[in-house]
């Protein structure tokens, strides 16, 4: 049933990779959402690297961020992208797949090959746009879960992602702690605070604001490229810190002088701009705009995390990053406060770093060392308390 | 030449106010450009406050920022929103006008009665629009020196201003350091950082996205409201802080329960929207392009504000607020740096505050002790110097 895909190469990557696909369907397999709506057919775009082992112990889900998807490793045949988290999953990378099985599926709302605004509409043969329903961060992981119960998986060694994903890690902690042995939320928050609101709002009006998104309805005429460009242009700001653009652009100019006009005269506008413009042609604006609403709804402040009086065993580790004023630390140590409240084990790790939130995905070698130890120590434990031996 | 228009009242304020013209034109008149263009007949919207002393030694330059204009204090007899500066600039106040003189001239560029892009092109008979020349931050302090030598003032007692008004403080020492007696530069910057500029340039991209913008000639049809609008709700996010976000609005709901549609849902997205919404009413999109142009190229670093060699005699008192992180403390303390390492007499102050960077525009009370004595003891050293005594 499950196919491995992964063919380590000298550069230790898991080399060539496929994206699969699962769908759930009929009676009892849609997907009651919490807006109130039924969602059903539902596809859900996985890669898998690493074998499960014989008891099923060894697999760990791998969750994206806000425009991420399915591909966390690897190659694709056609193409020459590694996975969005290619540095950390790989044979003795930090989700080591010479020793574990890890899952990364695309969420519901996405765009890559999940169930999205862009997916046709069973009900109308034409996509979803706008009648796609309101998914919240809860409803992704409802579907992963079906995903995780095709594979046989009873408890995941680990769940692990950064910023949106680091959100999918809590809601799998608060929906099925009995499923989730440890968990690594990186650079992430439980709840966004008004000003990550307002970032993501000023992102979907720049979106609605473009004639070309026709209320939603645009795929026939294709994408509101403007206002999606100009929407990807303030997110990669948030992702950078002050120090990382100055280390980068500084104040150099593209073409040595000032233009005095409006074209772009700063290499940290050319770098937006090309941002921005490739945004377009790799990512469905309606899904950002879902996307970034669940991420807005998403809350587990206030014992949502973990209930009063519900022992939990899930062991943590909590990863923030100096740099990061989108996620700032203060946030991950909210996280840490509510775990430690409810003595769940939780370890802290303020990384320094000068990527801003960015650094999840580029900060390799330290979030390596933690991770592994750690992994290592959780896949141990479950080992000898389980009676395996090491 | 010179009308009085203040009256006092009870509530210190410099009450009803006018704004007035000055227009220079005619050979030596015209404005020659950094930019290398010549721009002219140039009108320059200014209101006064407070009286000028007989030997106009007590002249205050008051300086705004990107979306202000002539109008900081007082109010005019058709309307009641009081000046930007209006907690600031009246009798007994940080700028006491018992005492000075306050004159506040619109920038060049702008769009409060100062010559700028949608003003008539004489050329023409249409609204110069894109046709109007680029103009800088020095350009705005040129056109402003030519009022001040209009009310025959040689020295002016103090050059003051806060964001992009603190930029023109600087350029004012920077062109004409004989002729500023003391400065007060708030929450600005020697120049902006790539991330800076990165934001303004989002703004920008932001109102040329929309299609009602038509390349600038929009003059006859209204402004591009949606892009100038998300534009506006951009800014205000980097004008407010975290912390004075939550403390606003932190996580409430408009309607207190969730909509699942795009609407704004939360309190902090219905103001982004209203302050939006306004400012399209006030303020025209081709003036925030071409003088978010003039910030990003202002440049005062490397000894550009304070040629090696010269000796200047002007005073600085420097304010930064530690929640602003649009123009944080640390490019304030640049400016200090700047200033020691030239022998220049500097005295630097970092407020605490919430506001960000509003806080140049609403903390008003330590403002006003720091500035109220610092101009005490300008002035009194003035007389003192001058045999004229206290």
């Amino acid at each position: 049933m499950i196919e491995m895909k992964n063919i380590t190469n000298k550069n230790n990557s898991v080399c060539i990779v496929e994206t699969q696909s699962f769908t759930f369907a009929g009676p009892g397999n849609e997907l009651e959402l919490e807006c109130g709506d039924t969602l059903g057919p539902i596809t859900l775009a996985y890669e898998t690297y690493g074998t499960l082992n014989a008891d099923k112990s060894n697999a760990i889900l791998a969750l994206h961020a806000l425009s991420g998807d399915a591909h966390a490793a690897g190659v694709h045949r056609d193409q020459d992208d590694p996975g969005w988290w290619d540095d950390m999953i790989g044979p003795g990378k930090a989700f080591d797949t010479n020793r574990y099985f890890v899952i990364c599926s695309n969420v519901i709302g996405g765009c890559k090959g999940s169930t999205g605004p862009s997916s046709i509409n069973p009900a109308t043969g034409k996509p979803y746009a706008l009648e796609f329903p309101f998914i919240t961060v809860a409803d992704m992981v409802h579907a992963q879960r079906k995903l995780i119960d095709f594979f046989g998986i009873d408890r995941l060694l680990c769940v692990a992602g950064g910023s949106m994903g680091g959100m999918q890690v809590l809601q799998w902690v608060a929906s099925y702690p009995e499923r989730v042995r440890s968990a690594i939320p990186v650079a992430t928050a439980l709840k966004h605070s008004p000003q990550q609101i307002a970032f993501n709002e000023v992102v979907r009006q720049s979106i609605m604001a473009d004639p070309a998104w026709r209320e939603g309805n645009y795929y026939e005429y294709g994408q509101p490229e403007k206002g999606l460009s100009v929407a990807r242009m303030i997110g990669h700001i948030t992702f950078m810190s002050d120090q990382s653009m100055e280390e980068k652009f500084s104040r150099r100019l593209r073409s040595g002088r000032f233009s005095f006009n409006f074209d772009p005269d700063f290499e940290v506008e050319g770098y937006l701009h090309y941002r921005g413009a490739n945004f377009v042609k790799r990512f469905d604006a309606n899904s950002y705009l879902y996307i970034t609403k669940a991420i807005d709804y998403f809350d587990l402040s206030d014992s949502k995390l973990i209930p009063a009086g519900r022992n939990i065993d899930t062991r943590f580790l909590v990863i923030s990053f100096k740099s990061d004023w989108l996620y700032p630390s203060c946030q991950s140590q909210e996280i840490v406060r509510a775990l430690k409240m409810n003595c769940v084990d939780a370890t802290y790790c303020e990384l320094q770093s000068t990527y801003g939130h960015d650094a999840f995905l580029v900060e390799v070698e330290e979030q390596t060392t933690l991770i592994r130890h750690f992994l290592d120590k959780t896949f141990n434990g479950y080992l000898v308390v389980d009676g395996y031996g090491v």
